[in-house]
């Protein structure tokens, strides 16, 4: 199964995509797309839904997962998480993968152990997990990559569930 | 001129096209486009802004105006909204018109007249700016269509500040 995380953002969206076979993990691709803040939100927004249509398209991924927007401090920042992550979902729900969505919680509880780690320990756990030589570069990547774990983590679950019905 | 407002919303998403000749204002069309609430907010997003970009391909509008979203007493509809209207926005930034976004306040003010006009009167004063027979139905059409209108209020100011620099 192949797995793509979203950690979405209208300035720095990060991607990770993810190989599960057997009982392992594999880091396949991660980055970030940019947008310019100094151009105007709705051509920024024809951006990242572009490029994520090539990425997907590129890539294949059986499932996207992508972390939820939870409502934050900065209200500006909330809404272009927002719109970036409506962006996100239309481009991954065209290419025929699976969507799922998994809140910062959920993601930190199933990548470190639990729902408080910070920044480092949650890029220390995705290198360590997937075996990495170094911790992934930049933080977005590495939040990315978390998000596609954590769908790992709870897919087994899941396919029971499914299953029982 | 042609102008498209845009309602968003994700259940009902409100659009409305008007041509600007001389001092007239000409309706062209007007509608809705809903989505399933009983399916996966991804493929709705995928849908919604499929059926944009169609829409927004077939009338060519020179702008494409949409109502900005401003946080609401529930937080679930805002995100949804918010989503909707970074779906449109990419999908009008794509088709290549100019895109513009005005405030609910904005809107009553310039086409009612106060910003603080209730839905009847937007509804009877877009019937009468557009000379309509009957009130436009359904209320995201007639919301949409005030949006464009108030584009077109805005427009000429606007060029005169463009001018001036």
């Amino acid at each position: 199964m192949l797995v793509m995380g979203i950690d979405p953002g209208l300035s720095r969206c990060g991607y990770g995509v993810v190989r599960h076979q057997g009982r392992a993990n594999q880091a396949v691709a991660a980055g970030t797309i940019r947008t310019d803040r100094a151009d105007p939100v709705p051509q920024r927004l024809f951006e990242l839904h572009g490029e994520l249509v090539e990425l997907i398209g590129h890539h294949r991924p059986d499932v996207v997962a992508i972390e939820q927007v939870l409502f934050q401090v900065n209200v500006r920042t909330a809404m272009a998480v927002g719109q970036a992550s409506g962006v996100a979902m239309a481009a991954a729900a065209g290419s025929g993968a699976e969507v799922f969505e998994y809140t910062p919680t959920q993601i930190k509880k199933s990548v470190a152990g639990w729902g408080a780690a910070d920044k480092p320990q949650m890029g220390k756990m995705v290198q360590a997990l997937l075996r990495l030589p170094q911790p992934l570069k930049p933080v977005d990547a590495a939040d990315a990559m978390a998000v596609a774990l954590c769908h790992l983590a709870h897919a087994p679950a899941r396919a029971r569930i499914e299953a029982a019905r």
